[in-house]
């Protein structure tokens, strides 16, 4: 099997440089279309290893289906380094997130249905497809000109438009792996072999795993609005694979399996080619996944343990106050949450202002 | 005429500094509430000098009404620097704009209208106010926290809640004076003497001015749903007024007297107190407030000059390829616009990514 | 045993506040006159922890001497964050560290050394204690102003410059614990109990340890030349306590009984009061103390374990070239060391720059 | 006259780009050999303007002599972006300024000046252009590699080596147009056509212009010891031409003819063929070259005219105070220098600390 990569500009730095990024894809016998994209926040590198180990396993066993897989996909946040770490989750000119300037306009969706509601499901995902690329193309060529972030993502979009299934691979910052899984797709979901689950409308926000979804989820509840049952082509989803500035190849390896065992679902391999670790799997409404905010500045010692339930009125952390060292005042306040809850992720440093988003939970759990 | 000046608390620093803002008060006669602001975004500093200015000029000549002025208003965002300037316009750590988490939830406006629908147009202003201010405590009062900026943004707005007017003074990067007019209230606008002015519907975006008017705005609309004309009772604008981390004094002053000149049509002053040297007044909508962004990385010399209307074809900047020299391949491109224009502000550095802002303009101008 | 607690301003912010460092004092009978210090680099917190308990420590067995305590040193790069972590090893402005700025003007020695040489070792003393003091003063007073490092490092050296002990606590960005240990001090450093220590000449590079002992040093040289045995006053470390962005207090309570058994030996406690669990100590020179700097640009996989020793040839670390994913390339490259070494630190990131300093370590070690 | 470009790789970046600069070279009969740089610090972009003007003439009017010219030197920092600006000034990971960083290890000169001093000056020069290159060649290949910034100065200074003149062109922040002239380089300085000129010893400090002529002079130097006079070979200059951020293509009109005007002395053209428009020219002494630092924190009215002399007493900056507003105290101080002086440079923001570096002032001028 062959794997053909090229390069792909995304934008242009102030030094003339092209910013680019590495498009691998191959194609197999029969079976969906397949995007897998990791790095697009700069810190979050650990998606580039899971995509290492899993062409090495698409090596050793091709799959069936077509692959096209960008690692790297950022190459102006990867390269942003302030300080000893990576500036990569926000434009530094502008502080947009760099994972929220997808395009979708959902304007065209009500006429989009009400012309095809005739057509077949396989007439109607190739125009619908061909609609998206055509809002993709059009938006590129303003002449006004696009935002660094848009044109980088929509160069990439440009890549996942026609795929089946899109997986968006990121990292938290201290963090467990959790994945975000929307509510259509929830059945599926537990292939991926990641422990903790937040489920999600399919409304669009801007991130690469709605904006592959959300137009196939519009489009399925338009044409429901005229009476017709039409499924949604797209699963896509964001997965967070542990801590970003972080690497661990062995990590990578059970993510790569997880990743394939899912696509296994759509035909890729047969099912049960691939056997990850099992894990605990722990799921949430994203309406229940709460940030916690820090209610003081200090320095904050972490106590909650990520993927461990942690019962309601047991301290998540302890906020030291050494500003008050010598004085005869109490030095730090334990932190507790309102109900039952399981830490997901802490922030990146001990050291946190008054609203530092110091932990994210998972609350009201279930099974995923 | 006494001033009354407090410090308020607004944050916390990780080293337990508080982070305090100085508020300003004083009132005199009968007259409208006024809520002055200046520099949420932390290098854009003009705003403090027009208030000095404002606050002279109330000395010399106090007005009737009760005002509350707030000049520094984000001490986190003024001391941020990076390099020589002041990475003020939003939150370092998360890229969240510092002027875009203000509140309102407008969820609560049918079931008040719907109950209020009988009382007058008093008790209902009164009664409104009450629940805006009932809606900042809860926010402020969550087991969860608050971001950071947002604890700073609703404890500026509890300030701002009970006011009859609103102004928040900021600057561009490299700027002509321009304003935000929410249209219900553009008939007065024209008395700021702003030359460049962006007409805008009256939505809630995440901004003080809107966090301001856009309640008021909505419950109009809910009354009129009710077959009641209930009168917008607060009008709030965004001033930009000159360049960020520049300080011109002069400019100040006249400034100073547009706002004065503005709020004698409220009765602060006797109508024509005031007398600004008067500008040419451009207006557009929202809509055709249009951003230019670069085509492509280079050096930018930008030809477009500030508040003088450009002919469509004629070039705004020219975009430098310096990694080009030596070679026998043009060395710039010259940028134009799809239509008439005027430049109203431009990126702060000669140094551009492609997607770089370069310019924003107002097009389909008309006469305010 | 009372603990006077005060504010010392150390410079003032651009939007008028005051930055501020708590000084913690105390005094019990006779014994040295010792001066700690923490967090001078903004993101090293753990120094706070150590010193919180070795307070404790303190309140429970009053020690003799007298102490200046300074947690938190640096107020404005403790709050300098830049995305989730704290920038705070350098003047943002200027990029100069803020461990540099101490000041020692060494052309007044050897006149000084000339005058006094008649004098008693406790007139010598006094008078050269007087004599730094002056300097600072001076260099405090001048009409041109200090730049605002200097005038933070010149307020804090005023607090140490009459101590007979500096401790400055630090850590490194992810480390093991390590002791910067003058030539003169070598006998006595091992009690501090630190498992990686550098040996190195007392010459003056403007950190604070240095800005300490330095002209104590130089002041013997001088009197050495001139045939007088004049022994070294003053005894100062650098100690690095861990990783910085990090809280550890289990380990804070080691390293301040490893402080109180260094202060034995001075008198500050009877010989033998506290105990430490011993470490096994290595030691290297300075110029034995090599970075290794990152052949490439890439993702890095850490293999050298911190403060374990790694043989020539065997691999420190992996560097991951993820933009070549896809191809027929070897994917990584292995790094090795020219000779044997113990890991001191890594870089903070695993997305590295060719350049980057990716470890610290010790070669040709010995026992300390 | 052909023109031959190439790229040369300077480093790394982590998602594998190389960071190149466009080198480009020519060469005309006989002539001095001459390398110019430009854009070593991120922001300061005219250079790159003035290259371009050079280039336009040299087509036009062929100099004699080789060319090496290398603009957009810093691909790291030209592309380094803070908020709107470029943080291209220092390493944004280690802080170390990027002109800071060539290498000359003066260990060598005494054994080469002895083993020398019967060779012919022709000889020597040779001899020990070759010895500077093979310290740059030892550096590069240390196995334990080199920082990002040190290897980007080397792999320049290669380039340099070998010139018999070397300019770097930078600018200030806010800046009128200023030259470093060593004193031994001071007769052929009038000719650049500067106005600002600071005469300095012949040092090195790790800049691009001490590395060029500090080893020749030093050599120079070496040989008077052993009675012989040998000429500095080498002439290097850093003119700073305008302010950072900032384009100007008729001012680099100008300073293309001073740099012209200065090259006909060494024979690239016949005397007298470039005609900058003459402008008055102060100097002063590098110790003379005073900075201003603020005394407090605050937002700053630059008063003091760059270029323009200022009577000691008057005021060259007013610090307004805005965190009083509406307090019964002074909001702004005035800060006046102890001496007469002529402001060369400010800050580039408004938004200062205490201890900000406000202004740059020659002092004890003269006429160059």
């Amino acid at each position: 099997m062959q794997m053909v990569v090229s390069d792909r500009v995304v934008g242009q730095q102030p030094n003339g440089e092209r910013a680019t990024v590495p498009v691998i894809q191959f194609s197999n016998g029969t079976g969906p279309k397949v995007y897998i994209q990791a790095n697009i926040h700069g810190a979050e590198i650990q998606g580039n290893a899971v995509i290492e180990r899993f062409l090495s396993l698409c090596r050793t066993h091709p799959p069936q289906g077509q692959f096209t897989i960008v690692p790297m996909a950022n190459p102006i946040g990867i390269n942003q380094k302030s300080g000893e770490f990576t500036l990569g989750r926000f434009d530094p000119i502008s502080g947009d997130n760099w994972n929220r300037q997808y395009h979708f306009n959902g304007d065209a969706i009500a006429p989009f249905a009400q012309q095809q509601r005739h057509a077949s499901d396989q007439q109607v995902k190739a125009a619908f497809t061909e609609l998206l690329q055509q809002q993709l193309q059009a938006r590129l060529q303003t002449p006004w000109g696009l935002k660094t972030g848009q044109r980088m993502a929509l160069s990439l979009q440009q890549l996942a438009t026609d795929a089946d299934i899109v997986l968006d691979l990121h990292t938290g910052p201290v963090s467990d792996r959790h994945l975000y899984v929307p509510e259509f797709a929830r059945a599926q979901a537990k292939r991926f072999n990641i422990p903790l689950n937040i489920i999600m409308p399919a409304d669009f926000g801007g991130a690469l795993d709605e904006a592959a979804f959300s137009p196939w989820w519009q489009l399925s509840q338009a044409f429901a609005a005229l009476g017709r049952d039409f499924p949604i082509a797209v699963n896509a989803f964001t997965l967070e694979l542990g801590s970003q500035e972080h690497l661990d190849p062995h990590q990578a390896e059970q993510d790569a399996l997880g990743i394939a065992s899912y696509l296994e679902q759509h035909g890729c391999w047969a099912d049960g080619s691939h056997h990850p670790t099992p894990v605990t799997q722990h799921a949430c409404l994203l309406q229940d996944y709460r940030a916690l905010y820090s209610p003081s500045g200090g320095q904050v010692e972490y106590l909650g343990q990520l993927g461990t339930p942690l019962p309601q009125g047991q301290a998540i952390a302890r906020i030291w106050h050494y500003h008050k060292l010598g004085q005869d005042t109490p030095l730090f306040e334990e932190i507790t949450l309102p109900c039952d809850a399981i830490p997901v992720l802490h922030f990146a440093s001990a050291n946190a202002q008054q609203g530092t988003e110091l932990y994210k939970v998972l609350t009201n759990t279930f099974e995923l």
